[in-house]
């Protein structure tokens, strides 16, 4: 099995050498990373600069390629032209911070792995709940039997999962469920502060206000000590609305009378 | 009626001086849009480093807020704390290009209107087809009548409606369609070059794949010279996978009865 591993914290992360490490077992792993940090920077792709790709070595040894852009370039050009083959798999991670709820919008560890089910290329984003986790043998453990389970399995085309795992040691888990995207959402804050200038500048801060309280959903299995997998696509469209929306007459706008 | 009115080509940009002019008859506009153009940042949000607010103007007079940051950005500090009232409604465009198919995923105009509904604001994002259109009246005339449409018939909380107007004028226009989301994509390629000094460097280009064949999908509409008004929403479970997947069991992966 080839596995192509990405992330958003940037390839100097310590989540990406956990997660390269554990797959390692299960198959030939390519890591192809971005260069610098690239949290929260969504499902961004890079087209008004060129993209740069150099090799990346850690304890002196090659450990993979370091892309000038974001993660979901990293996917895209490493699948068009680093590769020789198509990966079997691509997993994203382990993201240092959750991903559940309105963080999957935000996140770029998602939109990678959702990069590689838009080029019809099974995928996982895995994150684990702290942003200062330092041992990561359970995440990986995890990713390492999804991967296989995903394998086994098989997942729809356009179909991806996205994996969150709290940072606890095994035993202290309370087990694995199948979840959905939850509705807990930011109260945002910008903190306004001067420049030595005296110039005002902005900080972007908040407070994550939990409304999930079921455990089939994301952010609540997670803040309960779940293992959360989601299957998450890309089709955006509002099915219900759709419907809805029928009533609405919008072929007739032009004609003057719905207006 | 008080309307926001941000973009991802820039405050620079023709779509947005249309826009801001087209929704001035039927309400109170402030542009906040990012001073310079975004285009397929996707959801991006800037947290590494602070954002600065100017104010911008146009012909000697102020015409807006620009923000040095992402069009998710201009929504979220532009209600949080440069307007002082929550508005009505955000409109997000005159997007220069198609935001059908596999580019909402990767739009930026998209994303501003969808900061938006997650906000709980009623919103809309609008494209015109060509990235090279210079009339904007009739794709200005859509925008308004369909915001006070979206105010008309109400919007569900988390939805937005995702328009795209063809670049012609109003007697060319086949008509206007409810549409879902398409699946054409991108074939991308990655041009190799080398720079003065002789390194490589990559640019992205390719040719968009169409697949969509139905009046009521947003690409083939617009290809036809409709206008195509799609629902969407930030919910991304694919609920069809999740029912398939409990036949995974995954909840006995770590009982070792299911590796």
């Amino acid at each position: 099995m080839r596995i192509l591993v990405c992330n958003d914290d940037g390839i100097e992360s310590n989540g990406i050498f956990a997660l390269a490490e554990a797959l390692k077992e299960i198959g030939e792993v390519t890591v192809i990373a971005p260069l610098i940090e690239q949290s929260a920077v969504g499902h961004a792709i890079t087209m008004q600069i060129p993209l740069r790709v150099t090799e990346s070595f850690k304890n002196g040894k090659f450990f993979g390629y370091a892309v000038s852009g974001t993660p979901a370039d990293c996917v895209k050009i490493g699948i068009r032209n680093i590769l020789k083959e198509t990966p079997d798999l691509v997993v994203s991670g382990i993201n240092h911070g959750s991903n559940t709820a309105i963080n999957i919008i935000y996140s770029g560890t998602v939109s990678a792995a959702r990069e590689a089910a838009i080029m019809d290329v099974p995928s996982m984003a895995v994150s684990i709940t702290s942003h200062f986790a330092t041992d990561f043998r359970f995440a990986g453990k995890m990713s390492r039997m999804l991967a296989l389970k995903i394998v086994k399995e098989g997942l729809p085309i356009g179909t991806l999962l996205n994996v969150n795992v709290p940072d606890l040691p095994e035993e202290k888990i309370s087990g694995i469920v199948l979840t959905r995207q939850g509705k807990s959402k930011w109260d945002d804050i910008y903190e306004e502060r001067k420049d030595p200038q005296g110039k005002n500048y902005y900080w972007l801060t908040g407070n994550l206000m939990e409304v999930d309280n079921e455990l089939n959903i994301d952010q609540h299995a997670v803040r309960n000590n779940y293992v959360s997998v989601s299957p998450i696509h890309f089709d955006l469209t509002d099915y219900e609305t759709y419907n809805k929306m029928k009533s609405w007459k919008i072929e007739e706008m032009l004609n003057g009378k719905n207006h």
